[in-house]
């Protein structure tokens, strides 16, 4: 166990080391470190060496000069200067909120930039100032739209977050996949099978490989097969995509650049400028009182959480499992596996920094 | 074979009869038959004699007083005055359109209004203006949430429309259920079963009865059960309705008014007002020159389209099988089925309008 406060603050001495700001560190530790509260390790600190190896490629700038390139006063579209993704998200949710409180709604479109760990960080940085907040981004392709061979999008998550009253703010986050890439690499090392309707082999069928994308298979859309709504999640990663991409100039579909796998270092940069982002945010009281909206925001929780269950499960609001791990893990810290501690300490070693476990 | 003129002018008399407007009865008709032309057959004509019936239960005004409630430069909140939702739909989409037009995008709630038809119709008209269609609404609870026994959201659809240069547009149109219960009904009507995944029993278990849902089963959410991902079906329909509903002032969840299911006439508006949509409109310009976007969108398009497929299949664009589907019934007839005809028989007996066939 490491405690939130430990894994931030060496988290931040790395990105102080490849050269970023104080604030641009301590901001993106902080993105990172709340995925791993949250309970989405694949998207904490196990990504810390990755984005070191960006750095080291040239494919991040670590002292970036985010500018608007374009707006209206609704819109903007953001050059992230090939910042991290962790800081310029948080810069671009600020344009849209700013944006949100002269037109009711802002909506900023983000090239040239990074991964930016977990959409739903971006989306509850308007929450707070009585918006619903929106971030979806796209993100390197390992998903075949349905019918296809080809792996042409990324896992493409969306978060939606909007606040109520007495209640904990309603947070959906989720990958347009019927999983996230990570669950399969959680039983890859463990060398157990996938269920069926994760993943599709190089034929396309179904498979229970948990290396399947990795051997010319791919993972498939949220709905599994066309029977069961496959063409839907297709459509759903497709609009992010396209949000995110064919809007904003950065790459899109096939040529969005790698994370940091290796062999993958070199981003294809085909059609656009890096990858890019989309972020919204609309001022409730542009509909309606923001207090009688957030009234009824408890009373749609709160009926929901009091349907009649399945024997031995509830109902939750899309938010509940991450919060309730998120102060579990605050009082008790933060499990972080063996071979993400160990890639740890060796970025600790070549840079100076101490992990206090 | 019906021809979709014939079918138009017989639906635009009948809405005529009922109380509406030449240019109302006139969008009304083309709305619904759009739905027949584009394959949508459970939302076409089909519906007519149901919105004929909310009339006579004096849940439909067909001289509604549409009016803005109240809006911000990008924002706009809308009472349809228990208007038809097919000619409520295209006039706050209209207005979500000149917003953009000033503040880059636009975006309009819309409460106490009626089934709106199929949200592709609306986002469409969006997409003739150079600017990216949205369109949403919640309908009547026939989906139990992941876990859930009490049906609780609707089949809740979205639908993205993104303009292209030489392609035919973009358009993503589906329900956030697993299936819309359209396919449950014509197994129904075969007496044939459904796939296990479409629904869940009473009990909540996976089942094969088509009419699940009637003896209190439940269809299930896009992504199926939990370890497919249901819960994200489960979000995106939850986001669909506090859109629709909360941020609108109309009703929500549970207390969404049915369409007009024998039994279920009374709406039992506990929360708000009639039924809530949610339309957006972003001008493309508000973000990159339009030309270069359409440019990126055929690029985008070609690529999806030239996907090495699995054997006998090929990867479809969101909206081609639509359009494949109206270009084939535009120039060979309608095939509308025979209960179908008889209900519009019948309703034209009633209201003394003929249908040639």
């Amino acid at each position: 166990m490491i405690s939130a406060n430990a894994l931030r603050s060496f988290t931040e001495q790395i990105f102080l080391a490849i050269g970023c700001s104080e604030s641009d560190a301590r901001l993106a530790a902080d993105v990172l470190v709340s995925a791993d509260l949250r309970g989405v390790d694949s998207h904490g600190v196990a990504r810390l060496p990755g984005y070191v190896r960006l750095y080291d490629h040239g494919r991040i700038n670590p002292q970036p000069r985010i500018q608007i390139v374009h707006e209206t006063p609704s819109t903007a579209v953001i050059d992230g200067d090939k910042g991290l993704g962790l800081v310029v998200g948080p810069w671009a949710m600020q344009v849209a909120i700013e944006k949100a409180r002269t037109a009711g709604t802002g909506w900023v479109a983000v090239r040239n930039s990074n991964h930016f760990g977990i959409a739903g960080y971006h989306a509850l940085l308007a929450a707070d100032h009585d918006m619903i907040g929106q971030a979806m981004t796209h993100a390197a392709p390992l998903v075949a739209p349905t019918y296809s061979l080809d792996k042409l999008l990324g896992t493409n998550p969306i978060a939606v977050a909007v606040p109520a009253a007495t209640e904990p703010t309603f947070l959906a986050d989720f990958a347009s996949t019927a999983v996230a890439y990570g669950k399969l690499e959680i039983l890859q090392r463990k060398g157990q099978d996938i269920p069926l309707g994760w993943a599709q082999d190089a034929e396309g069928n179904p498979t229970t490989d948990a290396n399947a994308v990795r051997n010319g298979g791919a993972l498939v859309p949220l709905g599994t097969d066309r029977e069961h709504g496959s063409h839907k999640g297709y459509g759903l990663g497709a609009i992010v995509d396209i949000f995110s991409g064919v809007l904003s100039g950065a790459n899109y579909g096939p040529w969005v650049p790698p994370f940091a796998t290796a062999g993958f270092m070199a981003a294809n940069e085909g059609v656009g400028q890096g990858t890019g982002h989309f972020f919204g945010a609309m001022r409730i009281d542009a509909f309606r009182p923001a207090d009688e909206f957030k009234t009824h925001m408890d009373t749609w929780i709160q009926r929901f959480r009091q349907a009649k269950a399945v024997e031995g499960k509830q109902v939750l609001i899309p938010g509940d499992p991450e919060r309730m791990m998120e102060a579990d893990r605050l009082a008790n810290g933060i499990p972080v596996v063996e071979p993400v501690v160990k890639s740890l300490l060796e970025l600790g070693e070549r840079f100076g920094v101490t992990l206090t476990q």
